[in-house]
């Protein structure tokens, strides 16, 4: 009896859950949504889930309310809201997630790179000055304006920084469901990288390093 | 001598054409940014086009301001620009491209789809009916508002009616760098199909076939 | 002693279902086919299945003797039997799928498109009239005999009708396992879009929108 | 002039040809018929040509009538007509090509592989043994008749006899516009691999090994 | 009770078994270590296995310490030391696996190929005749040294053997997390292939025949 | 006359160059050997060049023997010798690149990554202290010794120090033709990143940013 149900438990797994299957390249289904009773849909950071029946799928699925307020400031002055599968169900399995970021006046989004996306970031308003880095450490940076668009392509560091008098915002998607997220100061010094090894690589003292690794240290920073 | 010149351009051609040539997939390059010199870059139904030496690309390549003002309104109440290489270089092999729609008052954007891309639509102003149809022939749709986001997934058929009370518009992206795109209204009656097909697709008169078409067709309508 | 054998039960689902797991692009085992314990075959829609283990596998698991006798006719004088890995365990996660399709004299297959794959269709017997649309509302259609091969590239609208004087057949393949189908009338006509947007997209009447949406109603129809 | 005459060359080259770009994995326009100004397409062993403008494109470049008549046969009563872009152009980045094979009465198809594609083989008449070899070395083999349907998961030896008492017909698709070919016998025997180490592969003598090559050399056999 | 403990095993496989499901073309998350519990790892076939939470990697689970030694020799002199997701849990969805090969002096790894990879031969030590056979049956093969890397294209036949005066090893690595393996040979005629074709493909006598299969049967051989 | 010579040119160039189009996702045909007429094959940024007729394909071009010894030493005490199409024409469109990396005792690898693959790294002499760091800013390292084989993740930062007491010779292979290069204190602090905007990133003053940027300024460093 128990055992019934826990195959139909099993059932409901192999049915629904299979239909996740497809990766970032192309989907085999329509859509994918997760179900909630599966797994917690909060948990950001897999970006893959278990999905429902397609016939329990909902419209409001597929619509995401979540940007329309600002989220908390970091102390450089940035507020990111990131939209993948575990936040907005109804992208699972489609290719693509997106994210709102805002920046106090002067506050700047540090150096970064999404492993496995091109970025497209759309100004919804402010004046922000916007670049990246290319394979032959060559930066394209400018300030751009409300309404302009810039591009960053898959896998290389990029950056902004709020140089308008007022705050910025923008809105930016990317062409993977799971993009992934380095940032250049915490993966570098708040990783716990060898010593030696950052004192080689950059040149500074060990006591310069200390500082570093204490500043981005993510047991006292953000 | 000629011959030399030539050959000359026989190499720009292969030497810089050939860092085009990574699809949406997988790019194989930092970026390629299309060649002015060789091809008419306003031309953006190719969606591939030659490119120029990594060295000669600058930051406004990556950049695009085009879509601060509405472009031209339809008969149904739509502006679209959209942006793929033809009008962005920068996004060339990148696997994104982007679109500005907006709708009057009570205006709609025609059922369509992409053939080649999933779009996320983010709602800059305005109060917007919207969705999509599925496999099974289930409509989802809603009145989405300023801030929300909807996803419509890869090849399937969607639509809008702007239903508030101001324009409204809309940021969209999708995951290929040239979706394409069907308007089902214009694709069906309007591109010349056998009109006893139609007649017995859609149940109507001959006579009102010949209105449909009539009313879509290319040479008449737009 | 329950427990024990549910942990069994799991370790089926997560070492044989895991062979799943492959999406059109590119397979990672040479097949994987749907273990009848864990899902209902017959259901079609999902296009992915939990695998058996590859030991298990028989040679009949990889023939599909179900296109000898032709499929029931729709109203339009269209039979078809599509043929993805919910009829056919052996074709999962193998990037193709077919179906079989007979028309009546004078029998039509309305406008449709698969979202997800390119067909090849190859006239078993008949005269059909066949083609497609492209992005630029362009028709391209004339009719196919006996051994002749049409293409529709993917995700773009095409049609069938025969035109001879019995009864046709085609045997086509597409490069999904899950192609997807959205049939144009019954998309737009038969799943609940708004009835204003469709009056302003096909510059109809209330009254016949009515009508369109009743002749496509899936309750009333197919 | 010369110089403007050939500028406007690789302008064609540039602008047209640069659609044939997609490779099999997804394509980035509707279709890409390659252009015969640039190219002996009869030369099939390439799989891509330049393409010409899709203004240019006609109905006949998507329909392929040349599997109407069987082909010419090898010793092994094989007769194959192979189809890819450079027999039918307009499947050129579409994914697909598909071949049609005549047995006589005893003929077989020998053991090979398509190193980039997963073939479906459609029988349009007779009485054929078909199987394929997985990579634990286990053969799927039996008979199959009219109207059935066997799958070769990508890259496995696979191979066919008609064990029938009339001739016999395949139509096969494959997902690769250019699957690639290797068939066992020639590949190992007829292509001047080591004598030693086929020796010792196949634990045949020297004498054997030298009958094998006088086989299967490509100078005095097909 | 019990129920409630199975619907916490669903949900670890849920939540942490959906990891695996990225393919070869493209992860979506940084990576997949295949969790102990819910598989025999050691079960190398299937190269795709349930993964475990993230914050439960190890280094370790990065680092293949298993190629230090030689392999176990087969009657040709070859010992190889295959590692794919079953062998080295870290590379589980990175699409890549590798190999360690080592041949005895005038050993033989005998023509193969791999449906699902390309092959980087890198030599460690020794003097090896190494090569491969295109699609029009032409052998690339000659004798590489230490420090040398030969590519073998994906899906073609290649073959090594050892033509210096002492051991020889190699380290191959492949872009597929399992490519899969046919050994020309034993798939050919220790498979179980119908004997009639097998005298037809290759001009061999019953006996000869007779002769090959039992020497690469299954059950004798290996 | 010359237009007939340089539309032979043209031909070479469409029915060679086109070869090349295959992106890192799936090759479409067998190989695709640069032609050194046209282009500089030294260049290697680029990754891809056009190629020449297989049948003008020699063994030589699938054997790279530039590895033997050992590359330029940088400041750090490493010394790369990268390998993709540009150097070695035979991987070109197969979708891996390799190269082999030597550190002097003491020696470094700064934190860098790879845009577009995953990296196998084998070692072949020393003791590495090697390691990556994850979307979470967690870091896997630990001295690995020869014969051992770390993996890391597609486009995630990764660093070696030497250890040993010896030089350390590495040979990394990457699954992608063109895999790109940031080297983390070169790309942040020797491209031209506003000054600023690196302050508030890193929290150094502007003398600090200062030093740091005339360290790592292209111009004066290597």
């Amino acid at each position: 009896m128990v055992v019934r149900k826990l195959w139909v438990l099993l059932l409901i797994v192999s049915m629904h859950g299979y239909g996740t299957l497809a990766s970032d390249p192309d989907p085999i289904q329509d859509f994918c949504i997760p179900n909630p009773k599966f797994g917690a849909i909060g948990t950001a950071h897999l970006g893959i889930l278990p999905c429902k029946n397609s016939s329990e799928a909902t419209t409001d699925d597929f619509v995401f309310s979540g940007l329309k307020a600002t989220g908390n400031f970091s102390d450089t002055g940035l507020a990111t809201i990131p939209v993948n599968p575990g936040a907005f169900p109804g992208i699972n399995t489609l290719g693509m997630s997106f994210v709102r970021a805002d920046l106090k006046v002067g506050g700047i989004n540090p150096p970064h790179f999404h492993p496995r996306a091109t970025e497209i970031a759309y100004v919804v308003q402010g004046s922000i000055y916007s670049g990246f880095v290319d394979s032959n450490n060559r930066v394209f940076a400018r300030v751009i304006e409300q309404g302009e668009v810039m591009v960053f392509p898959r896998g290389l560091v990029h950056f902004q920084m709020n140089v308008g008098e007022k705050p910025a915002t923008i809105f930016a998607s990317l062409n993977s469901q799971n993009p992934g997220l380095q940032k250049i100061p915490t993966a570098i010094f708040g990783s716990g990288i060898n010593e030696k090894l950052l004192e080689k690589a950059f040149g500074l003292t060990p006591k310069q390093i200390g500082t570093m690794r204490r500043r981005f240290d993510p047991k006292t920073w953000r």
